[in-house]
């Protein structure tokens, strides 16, 4: 059994990815959809919770990086930063949700001006840890990122997602 | 923030589909691999802790069967029997990781025998309480589902894949 006691500011799943596209603005009138994309590396989905503060990123970031989440070519488990690999970064406030009778309740959730300066902070924090990686940063390899409040449409590709959960 | 205090004894990530395609049989010498595919509807990843009884197996049916965790094309949420939408399931024994340093560890996961039983078990009782949900039964959605110890290779297709989480 999992035994879980604590309080959680953050809730974050990760997935691997062969390709992933995900549409950050959707179609309208005058222009068509725009889609960022990725190719091997991990999609990450991120939700903040009320009361969450902005020390929690630096410990998101350092998790997301440096733990062995990624699989290498020979099937080493390996962080993101030593694949090296692609990052895609997906607001997902719908993972805060919880059960309540037959309906999903979001009470828990940051509202959205906290969150989105958290999901704005991780973003930048990210970027600068990776780019301050060597190995990573002359591989060629990206990180792209979902808009805040927008549909995530998200099209993924796999070599099997070994979906995790970090909580913080 | 989230209080979290309880043990849990199963882990599910749930995230809309309109179309997902899962390996269910590796390649080999003399044949292709095998998959199974599912069209507008749920796929269900899910982990079994160690503790874990067969009672929590109707539960878990109840929850994803019943909570609305589906949006219906005018956008109200449903559930997948009122969708009514396909289901796929896919053993992710990963899901039960928990970061120590830079590695992941798995030391309350369920043993091998065990989840797989809880899996099948699982596996059995959704497939019979859908078909005895008329409306799901009649509108020609399937259930499928992943091979237990392959890997699950995955290629997904969402219009916003709603990632939630549940706990049993």
């Amino acid at each position: 059994m999992a035994e879980i006691s604590r309080e959680v500011t953050g809730r974050i799943v990760l997935q691997q990815c062969l390709y992933a596209k995900l549409q950050v603005k959707p179609p309208d009138q005058d222009s068509e959809a725009e889609w960022v994309e990725v190719n091997k590396g991990m999609v990450i989905y991120v939700c903040f919770f009320k009361g969450a503060e902005s020390s929690v990123i630096p410990k998101m970031v350092s998790s997301l990086l440096s733990v062995k989440l990624s699989e290498s070519d020979n099937g080493k488990r390996v962080s993101i930063l030593d694949l090296p690999g692609d990052v895609l970064i997906v607001p997902q406030a719908t993972l805060g949700g919880r059960a309540k009778g037959r309906c999903m309740q979001y009470h828990s959730n940051a509202d959205k001006v906290l969150a989105m300066e958290l999901y704005s902070s991780l973003i930048a924090q990210c970027e600068k840890e990776l780019q301050a990686h060597s190995k990573w940063a002359e591989s060629g390899a990206v990180l792209k990122y979902g808009t805040y409040g927008n549909r995530q449409v998200l099209k993924l590709d796999t070599n099997g997602p070994y979906t995790h959960l970090l909580e913080f």
